[in-house]
């Protein structure tokens, strides 16, 4: 199963050259796993506030293409690996179908390796069995390579 | 030859957790770009003015340790690769050494590749004669893999 | 008539004190006023694609009180001026309920002039009569004073 | 005495209509209480880590100018008062003069409160001694009305 939710591209996204700042992908990523978190029960700001979180370790993300502001974006997160403490999260971002096309043209391609952690210190722990519980149903069987 | 400078880390780069949030790394790598791109001639403002710009297709980084408020980051660039209209840029970002260390650690790994491109329209475009010398002499003869 | 909308404050919105910085509330007010061009038939992209936009000339905020991760903040927008070219906009960030009160406490005032102009001279533009038309419904008879 | 520091205009300070998002300017300006805190002995980071940070209060600015990427701005910081928890600090904001101007444009003013508070709750706490000391010299004898 993947989590999938809509992104809309603001003005505070876009750069001199009208198009989405690259750094500001990764920050609507992070949106995505809040919702996703969120979502499956287990809130960012509960998981933090309990002393844990899922600092990054390894990102590598095609950009394919252009968004511009306005943009209305699909973003689909699948799970690729659940690790004793690190997740495998793979995403993508497609545009809107415009006039004749059957879907939009893929924008974005993401594959981001995060770390069940304690906070401040990022000791990575195991992630708990209610949370690996909660995960599972997004856990890809045919893994997609990044 | 590699292209060296430093920055700090600022309270807005920091999230919750007390450490860099981690799109705000991107960031700071694009600002050492621009003190790169000034530092051999070719300001992102002039280039941008003049019709043309970097936008990014590719990133692949390694987040090593965590990074937090104050701290003082040395960043190096060096090119992988010049090619026809794209460039291959290696970062490495290096905390201040403690002390009794010689150096301090490595605290990210990342190798982007940007298109030299036309603005609004993102087509690639050849590297012009004068930005390709001035590139030159930080290209990698023995690339380091990233 | 005001305009309200809801806005979750995001991991990426805070800082090391675990609360929104402060620049990011503007971000927030800049959603919402997207969301209320948009909503009145004047969405941002499509002005600025027009060579209008809306840059910010005065801006006065109380901050009365800190928000947090995770918290669902109620923003109303309504008209305070709509001047040949000038707008004032009166916000206020009010959050949710908490057990035992009839309603959240407000969390910001602020009170911003932006003017119609054009871009990227930004020369001010008389608002036409469209978008003076659709604006309107939202003018306070009884100012707010900020 | 005025803290004066300078600020280049970033390619992510930057939206699509070419000029600084006003959000960033709060973002630029509190880099300078930054360098000011760590100029005068107490670095924020060191500050936040000892359980008090300065939260704002108020914050009223006037826009006078747009600024551009590749600017390179003074920012002047005065304080306007030094109360039991609150200070009251006047930022400008020049550009660089242009060829036949005996000085740059100011384009931006702005008067904010921040308040001395322990850190996470945000109570106000009395500022101690040595930070009142070393921030005595930068206040203004004859204020400036922002």
């Amino acid at each position: 199963m993947n989590f999938t939710t809509q992104k809309r591209v603001r003005f505070h996204h876009c750069d001199p050259a009208g198009i989405v700042f690259y750094p500001q992908f990764y920050v609507l990523l992070h949106e995505v796993q809040e919702d996703f978190l969120a979502h499956i029960g287990y809130p960012e700001h509960e998981m933090i506030a309990g002393g844990h979180g899922v600092p990054i370790a390894d990102m590598k993300t095609e950009f394919l293409g252009m968004c511009r502001h306005g943009d209305l974006l699909t973003v689909t997160l699948a799970l690729t690996r659940i690790g004793g403490a690190s997740l495998g999260m793979h995403y993508e971002i497609q545009a809107s179908a415009q006039a004749g096309q059957a879907q939009g043209a893929i924008k974005l391609r993401s594959h981001g390796v995060v770390v069940y952690s304690d906070i401040p210190h990022g000791k990575p722990v195991r992630i708990p069995d209610g949370l690996r519980q909660a995960l599972l149903p997004y856990l890809q069987t045919t893994p997609q390579t990044p």
